[in-house]
């Protein structure tokens, strides 16, 4: 496998910025695009059990739907793809159960042998503790996919902008969703220009507020 | 900015996976450490607040400690590096300010200049409707700083494997933490050659369930 030089990684990660004023004339490459998508797919997820579902928006109409129930942000009609970020919500035994099938089938091996990790899963996300907060595990590991996926784009020198400020609820109704729920929203697309924001120097604390080496 | 081929990002993803076995006499090499820690400092965060700190784990006696509290995964002592995420617990508003005088200080602008931005923070955070799950924000938060961390360390031909197989509580004990909680854990370093888990087919529903196209 070929390594990236630290130097790229962490050039890639500085040129990053959440990115105001996307270029509506400058859509992402289309193998660009599939690359990310397949890179959304690649994320990891607690046990592997992939509990969201990615929904990418490129459609004008749609976007210029979601632009009002997201703070008004012109991020969201101006960018290239727009993904959307939900969850399955509740999820419970019939998922678990899908997945483990999917193990089966994708590693060829019998479902029985699959009942001691399928326990495992039962008992600490479907009967155990973390039960109660199952919507809030869910939308960790979408979280984990936004992280990766804003890291994936940067690498491939595609811009991004995370949006938490939408509103959810509005985003189920418009785009129909029912078995899933929106959890937050990232504009993806190339830099406009005239940005001023991406010249600005990047504000963070200083490593050793941030790392505690023990 | 040098851009990663996106043959190369999506063979480091495939590589990737959550090892189970670490060689303990494979640490990371210090340079390659030094990138992964400034690729966590420059994680993406709601509003650049970085509600988080990151305790890295080198010191055997204190992973040895940590294993018990950790469902004793052999990964907490094997590995070379152990990243605990914590989060800033209660963020309110003197984080929001020594954040705006950060952003004052590094753009050499006035703090007035900031009042606007600062209000912002506050009527959404502070006084606002993600007032009441605060925490669960910079849980969020963390989250994708876990994301960031994955990818980052696979790039870099850095192995990993995610932990929310913990005790918080008795991670925040044994570290001393009382500004900070633990919500979650990743372990780096290499994989043992005889970790079987390495060559098994990566499993993921496919992409046509998974993405949803508009």
């Amino acid at each position: 496998m070929a390594v990236t030089p630290s130097s790229d990684l962490l050039a890639q990660l500085r040129w990053r910025y959440a990115t105001k004023q996307f270029d509506p004339a400058r859509p992402v490459a289309p193998a660009t695009w599939a690359a990310l998508e397949e890179a959304l797919v690649l994320t990891p997820s607690s046990y592997g059990l992939q509990p969201y579902r990615f929904v990418v928006v490129t459609d004008a109409a749609l976007k210029a739907r979601l632009r009002p129930v997201s703070w008004n942000q012109a991020q969201i009609t101006d960018c290239s793809h727009l993904v959307v970020f939900t969850i399955l919500k509740g999820m419970g035994l019939p998922h678990v159960d899908r997945f483990t099938d999917r193990i089966a089938a994708v590693r060829q091996v019998p479902r029985d042998s699959l009942a001691g990790y399928r326990s495992f899963m039962v008992r600490d996300l479907v009967d155990g503790p973390r039960a109660a907060i199952i919507d809030e595990w869910a939308t960790r590991q979408a979280y984990i996919a936004l992280g990766n996926f804003m890291t994936a784009a940067a690498q491939l020198g595609v811009d991004t902008c995370p949006l938490e400020g939408i509103e959810p609820g509005r985003y189920d109704e418009i785009l129909g969703l029912t078995t899933h729920a929106t959890v937050v929203a990232c504009a993806a697309g190339h830099r406009a220009a005239g940005d001023k924001y991406a010249a600005l120097p990047k504000v963070r604390f200083a490593a050793s507020e941030l790392i505690d080496h023990r």
